[in-house]
């Protein structure tokens, strides 16, 4: 039947099928068949690119929230551990702080075994990498196995260790991202191209945050404020798209699992909607934000300090560099001693786990005001209703614990990240602000039991509010980040205090930024990895100064009609992963420039083919065994610094030459800008 | 006593007040007023700026907040006497009438008699400014005038006109944004500089948004995606400071006004937050998505090929040439009286002012199951308890209205955005895309009136949560932005439909996206604005095209050794605003450039005083009279056309020379990427 093919009568001698013919409307059919061609056609063109971003996203939901999965149940099996071991003291210390001790062993030995780099957090790398410094082997399928193995052990340690996952995920969601960027180019034949898998990195990073909050909105809006200095709408799309994908994914299995009955946010809150807040209270939140400014200064400062005296310091920098696993567990017997709930653990609620933190932390309710008259008893485990009663002491009260928490905190936190596992370092910082909130919150909860609009009708102060404000004021602080606002909003799925909320980011945000380098930043510096400053303050100091003041003079050049010994001698002399090509010695005139490792190839190959007489010059190899490229883009000595650093900035540039009428005078590289800015910075006091 | 000074033992020598050496603790106290100094000076360092950034904000607050104010009374006025007239039919359809068309014809013949660009939206022409390019006059304060008194008498018209205020709005932000701009320019006594204008803009553009609807993080987003293709994160920083300013302004006026008790969302919904909706209506939001997509794909084809037939046909073209007033009163008259209550106004809730039917179609309740046994009485006027009994009617029932609205209002909408007054077109697209939401959600609710899991607790379907999904939605595709689903949210103070929202919203926009260009930009073709397209679906057949295949090669160059004769000739015969200046006629080394206007300033003094045998060149007066710039940015004709379609965009570039090996052998401006690109795009057909 499908064989039997005519011709209609005024068609164009496109044969037909005969089926088609004889069939109820033909027209319409044929019509609608083209329509779905179409389609099925437009769908596949415009798709490709949004499949992979689709695969990304479920990937890594998958992946996320298989990890919570597994690692809820060690965590629950450890709880179960600890409380039927029974009353004798020696073996309940022993059951509480064993654990994280060989977990934390393990996830050291392990990570850095299979790669060195699997350590820490991974933003500031991931940062570096987007900036257009390639980092060898940072984006290794074997970093992922390291790191996925090496980031469950961290999670099992649960609030012991008080570590989280946001930075380790970011960065094997865009190991994934790289690896399914490479997939597609193989897949649909295309050449590499840098610009296509920077988008895919940069979906990935989003992606990376949306999956472990299930925050789609602030996960991009995150990852772009941590990670770049600018963006493309086209990125921030495609990275809507992939987060959205996942965070779908990730809540969906939820649903799957029984956890939740249909999609809702991971901390739900129930402020009350109608009068959420007193308008006087703005000021609190304000000021809340401010305390939080500060305080995360001081934890800037402490943290790089502690880093770099680790680093120092003979005995512990000996103990890194030899024997990661002894200095892992140390660090983690003196975290789980603390943490022992019989112990001092007692006083900084440490039998919650992180999410539980956060949940009694957002809790509605004044624990002052409910506890003024009647403690809440101490029972031998927490009691899933009232959760919250883990921060009541009779003694003490919520104010001692709050306070003990974060005195605590402070230097247990910091002593956390020197570890070398991989672990992230938001969620914490995240709680750390929430218990600074919480303690303002209880604080005004008891000066203004009524309320503080008097007359009329009384809207109690909810101090759960303060802890949100506090949690995104304060992670927005470190993190140098106000999208933090709107991932509290997106994580409690409530929006009721979006301008206090905003504002006592944005106060915390303007301390923070003009005293202190970011977290990452931090870690960035402290790490010595490639990466180009900001134009802090834009000073107008800095607008006269322009490239001749800072370029690199020093440019060894290739002249065409230079002989081949010469060359050599600048091969050797010199390190430079690319030299600009120029038409002859003499004229300098710019004409393209020469890869290193093509050129010792050639020069490889070639330096024995010569008679001994004969005096080769680069022009003889040029032609065929050394490839030359292009020079797209060229700066002059007039270029001023603002330009330049936008460029590089904007275009992920790792080396401009300077050209002065055609010839090739200077180069500028990142590590000159770098230098032209902290000499802006910090101006050299004349001698 | 202040003279009174002494030198302090071991001091360095500065004189130290008396009195400050006999308080008590004087070292203390002088600590303390030195941090204060240093506080002081680094507030007003750091601060500068933000000082205009947030004066922005507070001032379109206020704009924003009066101009609601003012024009609520006019319609309250408005509806006293439409009350009041009588029962008479002729009366009381003039009173509806002769109001609406009256104010139009006003805010047409005002707005254009002062400067004829203050019509539409503004957003175009703001994208189109904030790509770098000058449109002359538009940000004058002339305009800011003529902007707000039409949008005055625009916005008292109503619901009749259906029209919105945030288009102009972001315009008459950016035009306070430029102007405070040069104010602080000449404050602290900076040399201008167009970064720091175009930051200061882009800030605008945020506060435009965010005062119209009290929506400080959308606002920044919103402009960000409608404005530019890349953004800074230091510019997103800065618009989020100025909109939270603006937005908290406008709230806190409002709580001042005693509209409300404390700072809250402007239409405030009160969906159940445990279970918002049921896991299979996933599938029936991104429907809605698609459903919202194809529609607004509709709207705007029809609206650009009206907008073009308005232009074209022989009468419409010469009414609005010639009387603009008489145009609006017509069409003013069309609309007013087809919405006219007792006649078919009263099957489209035409009596409901536009936020009054936002309010009704995000309410919670199931309309359809209400009604189903008893219809609602037709008031003499809406009863503010239950506004939603506007949309009932006993034999069309809801869907009928529903039905009825959305059809009327496409082609009336289409309509008033034709009328040359100052007038934004966001808010009716908002509100037609909470009504196609509604009218499913209503659909939906009668066919599962138990919710549709069944078994277990019962979750009635909410038509409202449908409602708040295709507003997001049909707006967003409508703008091609996804950040319509943020401002909905920020709009009803609820965020509990994260995920559904945001996915009829990515639906919507990927189905828009790829067959229509959006609303502003369809604007932008129509009224020919220069422009850059995008290169769309980044189709690998761009990436070899490189600059010399559309570079300008026939350059009008001036080289220095030119007899003044030839170079008046080159000026006279071209239009361009810069030359390149070039060494020698026969080398064409470029070395930097010449404007236009200093050129012909600089012949016209010259050509008089040489005397007539001598033959001056170029040369002689370049040194003095004219002064030339440097060439900061070079390209080679083998920079690919996504480098330079980068740069254009990423620098807002107007125009840049092309060199090959010293000598200016071309330029691009945007006119030949413009070019370039739709030819890739359409190719031409060979002949």
């Amino acid at each position: 039947m499908e064989e039997l093919v005519g011709l209609r009568e005024g068609s164009s001698g496109k044969p037909v099928i005969l089926r088609e013919l004889w069939g109820p409307c033909p027209r319409l059919r044929r019509n609608i068949h083209r329509a779905l061609e179409w389609l099925k056609k437009r769908l596949f063109r415009v798709g490709e690119d949004w499949y992979f971003l689709m695969a990304l996203g479920v990937l890594m939901a998958l992946i996320s929230y298989a990890m919570n999965f597994a690692m809820g149940s060690v965590v629950r099996a450890h709880k179960w551990l600890y409380r039927e071991i029974g009353d004798g003291h020696l073996l309940r210390y022993l059951s509480w702080a064993v654990y994280p001790v060989a977990l934390l062993s393990f996830s050291s030995g392990f990570s850095q075994s299979i790669t060195p780099s699997s350590g820490g957090s991974g933003i500031p790398e991931v940062k570096t990498i987007l900036s257009g410094v390639i980092l060898e082997d940072y984006l290794d399928i074997k970093n992922f196995g390291a790191k996925v193995v090496g980031l469950s052990c961290t999670l099992a340690t649960g609030s012991t260790i008080f570590l989280g996952k946001l930075g380790p995920f970011v960065h094997l969601s865009v190991i994934i991202a790289a690896y399914l960027g490479r997939m597609r180019t193989k897949a649909i034949g295309e050449s590499e191209n840098k610009t296509k898998e920077m988008e895919m990195l940069a979906a990935g990073a989003a992606v990376g945050v949306a999956t472990v909050f299930a925050a789609p909105i602030s996960g991009v809006l995150f990852s772009i404020e941590v990670m770049s200095s600018h963006f493309s709408v086209w990125d921030y799309w495609r990275g809507f798209f992939a987060a959205t994908c996942g965070a779908f994914m990730f809540r969906l299995l939820a649903v799957f699992n029984s956890e939740q009955e249909t999609i809702t946010a991971i901390y739900k809150t129930s402020f009350p909607v109608d009068i959420p807040f007193d308008l006087p209270e703005i000021f609190f939140f304000v000021a809340l934000g401010a305390i939080c400014g500060i305080l995360s200064c001081g934890y800037i400062y402490c943290q790089r300090t502690f880093l770099f005296f680790v680093k120092a310091n003979g005995f512990t920098s000996k103990l890194l560099a030899t024997s990661k696993p002894l200095y892992s567990a140390l660090a983690a017997l003196v975290l789980a001693s603390i943490t022992y709930p019989p112990g001092v653990g007692r006083f900084m609620a440490s039998r919650l786990s992180m999410s539980e933190h956060l949940e009694t932390l957002f809790d509605n309710n004044s624990w002052a005001l409910m506890t003024k008259n009647s403690s809440p008893p101490w029972l031998a485990e927490p009691d899933p209703q009232n959760l919250w009663w883990e921060w009541c002491h009779p003694q003490w009260t919520v104010f001692g614990t709050l306070v003990f928490f974060l005195v605590m905190k402070f230097w247990m936190l910091i002593l956390a990240t020197t570890i070398p596992i991989p672990a992230g370092y938001f969620m914490p910082i995240f709680i750390y602000g929430a218990a600074i909130g919480r303690l303002l919150g209880e604080a005004l909860s008891v000066a203004f039991p009524e309320g503080i609009v008097a007359g009329g009708e009384v809207n109690a102060i909810m101090p759960g509010a303060y802890a949100l404000a506090g949690a995104a004021a304060f992670s927005g602080a470190v993190t140098h980040t106000v999208s933090t606002a709107l991932l509290a909003f997106e994580m409690t799925g409530q929006i009721v205090h979006a301008l206090p909320v905003l504002m006592a980011v944005l106060a915390a945000n303007a301390i923070t930024q003009s005293l202190q380098p970011s977290f990452y930043d931090g870690t960035i510096i402290v790490k010595k990895l490639p990466y180009l400053p900001w134009i802090r303050g834009r000073k107008i100091g800095s607008y006269p100064v322009t490239v001749d003041h800072f370029m690199n003079c020093t440019l060894p050049t290739l002249a065409k009609d230079m002989p081949l010994k010469e060359v050599i001698k600048v091969v050797i002399s010199t390190e430079v992963t690319q030299y600009p090509l120029v038409e002859t010695t003499e004229s300098q005139i710019l004409v393209g420039m020469v890869k290193r490792t093509h050129l010792v190839q050639a020069l490889r190959t070639k330096s024995t083919s010569w008679a001994p007489g004969q005096q080769p010059c680069l022009q003889d190899i040029l032609a065929r065994d050394c490839p030359t490229q292009p020079v797209t883009l060229q700066l002059s000595p007039e270029t001023s610094l603002h330009e330049v650093h936008n460029l590089f900035e904007l275009l992920n540039l790792q080396l401009l030459f300077v050209t002065s009428r055609g010839r090739a005078v200077g180069s500028v590289s990142w590590a000159e800008l770098k230098k032209a800015i902290s000499t802006l910075t910090n101006p050299p006091t004349p001698k």
